[in-house]
């Protein structure tokens, strides 16, 4: 017997992972009924892969799916979706349902769900700390922020996508969802720039970085970045699967947060600043680990080569 | 068959780590002959216990040991048992063997090295990044620097030491040892500095500490000090496994390593301060999770509450 799947399912935003979400819904019988990028050309060929719409317009997803999946890139891009005057997702958005996956700020969600009330509609944030493979695979870690009776609404969707639910999270209120994605990332970059100056300084002692990264492993340096960006910190090898210029925005959204307790948080600050020089230096599009092209001596060779400031010369 | 165990081994340092080592090898069947500590009573007291020899002098440690266990706090402790001009373990050392487990600077290995070898003695240094109870049980994890053949003549007790040899490495030359563990402490104190800013902005947003944990330990944010650390920051459980002021040396220790090779780490420097930080304000007893005092808004009262300076008032 088939599962009642009585839901059209849309999508807005497909980049790599929008797109492998809705490629796993497919293939689990779900109906992709439209989807929308920016990037026309891309959603041309989703929806030619999915047999879905490809939608020019937002308003259009809205129209013919009942619950819509964004997964869109930062706060500006959630604006110009459900805010624009011209075209939106929230018009004729009565008891349509959107899940809104991107890392955004707090307060961006809590909006959004106001938004959508107003229109007669429902807001979910569904916060992703995963990878592409695992939009792919259906083994998401998924928190969710919003409404209990809209996430119980849409629960047996979501389940689908985390493990069987395994890896499914309500956290609370819209926006906390954010918060604690916020807090993820910001601790794992953090701990991410970290292991780049371990690293570093292993190589220029002269250390067998193999041997450093066994030895980490197994005492209190171990971590999980060690596993997934260690060696290709080693090895230079930063193809993206979460990038420099992604890790400055969320390490840049937890302060802003700390700033609004008036918390300090040195470590933070100086991991943010690293990221952020990154992005000046023309790295911000190589993977996180990349951090390691600015933090090991003689590998990147700073644009910012001005000669030093002189006070009252 | 017993095994032969020709060495009489001797402690010198006799906290809870050197203290645990000597029980550890004495149920194994080795003969502890002799024991010294700066606090005598202590001395006394193991000695009673494992029926070794308390000595007053150090040169009455190398003469009643073939091999000699150092486990000393830091660089100064080790220049007074190897350099005092009345008393010293290099008095009467030839054919001896020095094995040196504190966590100090590389440099001083490398001293200590060409020092035993001109009094015709051997020294091996072997950096210890384990608990005492893994001391106590024989799983310590020691790495070794040093001439390789001075290792392979010790190898079989350290061996015992060290889950029977699993947990044992050989690194290199005098002081590379050292200058692994320096690495393995800085990442591994950025990664608890980390942490205690993760969870001290979720508490300010008032989230849930223990699911706040769990989503770290299933993500990006995971790490060794979480398992370690993580609850007893919540709990605000600071006994003292490695203390806040051991922290604040070790990381130290590799900030002067990354200035010899000019090398700029951001995050190590941000922690350093943390840590001595925490030295100042009285602090420097609890456990590393103790930062978490000084992150978390509201837990600490800083005592340099002096008013703000002012310039050219």
């Amino acid at each position: 017997m088939s599962p009642i799947m009585p839901e059209r399912i849309g999508f807005v935003g497909l980049g790599r992972m929008g797109a492998n979400m809705a490629r796993r819904l497919k293939d689990l019988g779900y109906t992709i009924s439209a989807v929308h990028d920016v990037n026309q050309e891309i959603a041309l060929e989703l929806a030619q892969e999915l047999g879905a719409r490809a939608c020019g317009k937002l308003s259009e997803v809205t129209a013919a799916a009942d619950v819509i999946f964004t997964v869109v890139t930062d706060d500006d891009a959630m604006d110009a979706i459900f805010k624009g005057r011209r075209d939106s997702l929230l018009q004729g958005a009565q008891k349509k349902t959107f899940i809104n996956c991107a890392t955004i700020s707090p307060s961006v969600h809590r909006d959004i769900e106001k938004r959508a009330a107003k229109a007669g509609a429902s807001s979910l944030e569904a916060c992703m700390a995963s990878s592409i493979t695992q939009a792919r695979e259906g083994t998401l870690y998924l928190m969710c922020g919003g409404k209990p009776e809209v996430y119980e609404s849409v629960k047996a969707i979501l389940t689908r996508l985390t493990s069987e639910g395994q890896t499914l999270r309500y956290i609370g209120a819209a926006g906390k969802a954010a918060e604690v994605k916020a807090l993820v990332n910001m601790v794992m970059n953090i701990n991410t720039a970290g292991l780049a100056e371990g690293l570093a300084l292993g190589q220029s002692l002269g250390l067998d970085l193999t041997m450093l990264r066994e030895v980490f492993s197994q005492t209190g340096a171990n971590s999980r970045v060690l596993q997934t960006d260690g060696e290709d910190m080693q090895n230079r090898d930063h193809s993206c699967f979460f990038s420099a210029e992604h890790a400055a925005k969320d390490s840049g959204i937890a302060l802003e947060l700390a700033a609004s307790r008036k918390l300090n948080l040195p470590l933070a600050t100086a991991t943010t600043k690293q990221f952020r020089r990154m992005v000046k230096e023309g790295l911000g599009q190589l993977d996180k680990s990349g951090i390691a092209e600015l933090t090991f001596k003689g590998r990147h060779k700073s644009k910012s080569k001005s000669p030093r400031r002189r006070i009252n010369p």
